[in-house]
């Protein structure tokens, strides 16, 4: 029998760049007791994103912080910086990632591959803790 | 009960750039009488696309606007040109940008957080209306 | 009566660049027999992606090829360069496009604009087969 569970992981990242949350998300999921179906994560702020990226090796994720902030670099001339030069490189590279995400369950476990993690992608320096609101449908 | 429905927003764009259309998919969702699900918007085009992104300082949208001419410009050497110095552009602003969108929905109402909007994307000049294909999924 | 199915697409792509499978997500769709829903797509990788891009010309997909090259190019100082030159520009490909996609379905088809296809975006040479992980909910 199809049946759905709504949730919210609060998520505190301290410094800007990707934040591990696949485990958070996994206990939440466990807690909720679903076979199969599929699971979303809406990121719900416009300065931080959402990317699903190597679990593994550190330098990669140092590769994937310092390519955003070199296409999408503090310091250009914007338009909207009233709210601090970290502001409008945020929305960009949130625009270039992703606010939502979703993915299928099958025995009990996400069908992530083996070198994938989930991240909260942090744009900002000194922000509060984040919301990613949770759905999951299945059974 | 957990039910779905279908449903299609068609889009007039008059200009390039983001244009607002969290009301429109507000009011079709009012129309379907969920109170909980997954609301997915899907652009059925390769030349427009989806964005969410801040709802308060337009400001900031003319930074994205901007920013996606810069990255993906009129003028470069395109092989793909018979259709006018706006297409190839609006393929790539799009393949940088989203296709679809999904949303969780509680207590009858999107998730979305306090400053994010839906908007249509178009890359284009002078386009007819647009199409979104809806889907919900909930109760 | 809501139901569910999960599968899984092999895409063996030979070499760099976008292949298409419409066909095979079609062909897997057409099985589960399906009037409408929600199909998802997910890619269990982080060197490649997932597109929905234009089916009919293909100087616009070597377009597409040749900007993602170019703005995540190879040869660039990574400091993740172990697994050879084309393993972070293929991180940065996929962060910039889709891990995963999800397209509503009606009348047992999917709702795919008259232009648009799928591809699986490889991103690196000589790969063996990919795993696209599907779900599909509906009735």
């Amino acid at each position: 029998m199809l049946r759905q569970a709504n949730g919210t992981l609060d998520v505190r990242a301290p410094a800007q760049g990707l934040h591990p949350i696949t485990a958070e998300v996994e206990s939440w999921l466990d807690a909720q007791g679903f076979e199969s179906g599929l699971l979303t994560l809406f990121c719900r702020h416009t300065s931080a994103s959402l990317l699903i990226q190597e679990n593994a090796a550190p330098a990669a994720r140092r590769d994937l912080e310092r390519y955003f902030e070199r296409v999408a670099p503090e310091g250009a001339a914007y338009e909207h910086d009233d709210e601090g030069p970290d502001d409008m490189p945020a929305h960009l590279r949130s625009a270039l990632t992703q606010t939502q995400l979703s993915i299928p369950l099958t025995g009990g476990r996400l069908t992530l591959g083996t070198w994938q993690g989930i991240y909260l992608f942090e744009h900002r320096r000194g922000t509060p803790s984040r919301e990613i609101a949770l759905h999951l449908i299945g059974e």
